[in-house]
């Protein structure tokens, strides 16, 4: 049963992310325009109702919020005030969300463009991944004064199923880049665990088995190890983009002087999978990286 | 209700973790003799039934199971194979259980000087601390002969309550250092990830909220991350213990050829804690070593 909302949506960026996005929230009865660099994959929001448009500017128009889901820092700044983008379009009262995961200090920059025409900005970045997108299960983490983030939360919700407000704007990005620092020790956790478990002689599954209900335990261990085990390398995240947000996270650690050397170690190792062309494998072939300096079997 | 049961067992080491295991053995009905060092860390022990021995030699005599929960690799080897050690009064067929965690060379070595003797070595290290013990609800993880594993199964019922057959004689040993590389990393992951978030000026609360049911979500986050939002900083496992235990891991590491460099890394990190007289502090407090990195306030 599809309730029609009043409210329409501006909805930019319909990649892996977005494109499943923007399908939930016309599930959920909202009208959307969509507006992607690559038309071809706007294709799934167009076919489930979506309305096109050939500008982030003229997908702005006539909405009262617009929606970016876009892969880094440059392109949000380009939709958001380039030539063309949602600033041109953009009237008083208007609330852009910003669903990337972008530079916090860039985030606070153009919240105070727009702030000057009248226009608000809310980061809200994301986690879950692809899975979480198409079942409406993300983990929104937002950034932005109280009152826009309860107008904005029944937009949320049809897309999410925890919505945590984190602070002012940048809040929600930083957040995001905790949480990716976090990601990134339990990977990790589970590629020198079981790459020394292996090398130890020990049967794989019988070690999961007996460390992931212990204090070992975590998601990455839980969801990632018996890929491992089953040789499946396939991305539930892909390591060009845990790159992508490690980088954010070092470009903003130097930003607030706080060193991070575990980090840093881990995108270091984590870097040899790019360099080896397997950018696009998922994160858990960190597993081969820690294998392959003991001289073990490694998957390619 | 109390069952008599005909076994006795001879249990050597009631320190932290000794003492409740040997109290719940009591507490399920066998005859448990034992030893320690320091005669008074005995005394729960005693008080719950136990009878005293002067020496390992003579808390292993008569008994068919010998149970060993010691600090340390010489440890061990002294109270099996040292002068008035268990070797000098066990008969054929008996078994002796290590459920320290020491070394899983030095644990092979020892097992094939007991066998000459036919005395059988197992090697049974525990995950889940002092509340585990305590409450019966130990990890434990076993190498040795399926069929020995079996014959002290009843007896490791009582006092653990997952129970992993690992593989031969050391596996228990190496299976419980692969979980400790793992630990060590959840460890580091919450300590940089919430000494980041503070330094950005996050509410740790709801960085907390944000992060510990996702892809970030571990069992130390959810642990020990409200510990150190607290600013408590007593041990639920204590940083030299940890510190012992990447000993072994690195120890190890050495032997089988097999680079750690976050393991590594993480130790020397932890280390910092030790040096600073905080080794008997709980792991959490690792996150005062990376806010002290970045300039910001740390408990001591």
């Amino acid at each position: 049963m599809t309730t029609v909302r009043k409210e329409r949506i501006g909805f930019i960026g319909t990649g892996i992310m977005g494109s499943p996005m923007a399908c939930n929230l016309l599930r959920a009865g909202y009208q959307v325009t969509v507006y992607n660099r690559t038309k071809a994959k706007a294709q799934q929001a167009l076919n489930a109702g979506a309305v096109w448009a050939d500008s982030p500017a003229k997908a702005a128009q006539e909405t009262n919020v617009t929606i970016t889901c876009l892969p880094d820092t440059p392109d949000v700044e380009a939709v958001l005030l380039g030539s063309g983008g949602v600033l041109e379009s953009a009237t008083e009262g208007c609330l852009c969300i910003d669903m990337s995961t972008i530079s916090p200090a860039a985030t606070r920059r153009m919240g105070e463009t727009l702030a000057k025409e009248g226009v608000q900005l809310l980061d809200a970045p994301v986690s879950g991944g692809q899975k979480g997108a198409i079942e409406a299960k993300l983990s929104i983490m937002i950034g932005g004064p109280a009152e826009s983030v309860e107008r904005v939360r029944p937009i949320l919700q049809t897309i999410g199923r925890t919505i945590t407000h984190c602070g002012p704007l940048g809040s929600g990005q930083m957040t995001k880049l905790a949480n990716q620092v976090m990601v990134i020790h339990t990977i990790m956790s589970i590629a020198e665990g079981l790459a020394f478990a292996e090398k130890a002689g020990l049967d794989l599954e019988t070690t999961l088995a007996a460390t992931v209900a212990g204090a070992a335990g975590s998601h990455s261990l839980k969801v990632l190890g018996p890929r491992i085990i089953a040789g499946d390398m396939k991305p539930a995240f892909m390591v060009d983009l845990q790159l992508k947000d490690l980088r954010l996270v070092m470009e903003y650690s130097r930003q607030i002087n706080q060193p991070l050397p575990g980090a840093a170690l881990a995108e270091q190792l984590l870097r040899t999978l790019s360099a080896q062309g397997r950018g696009r494998d998922g994160t858990q072939a960190l597993v081969d990286v820690i294998r392959g300096l003991g001289g073990g079997r490694v998957q390619v």
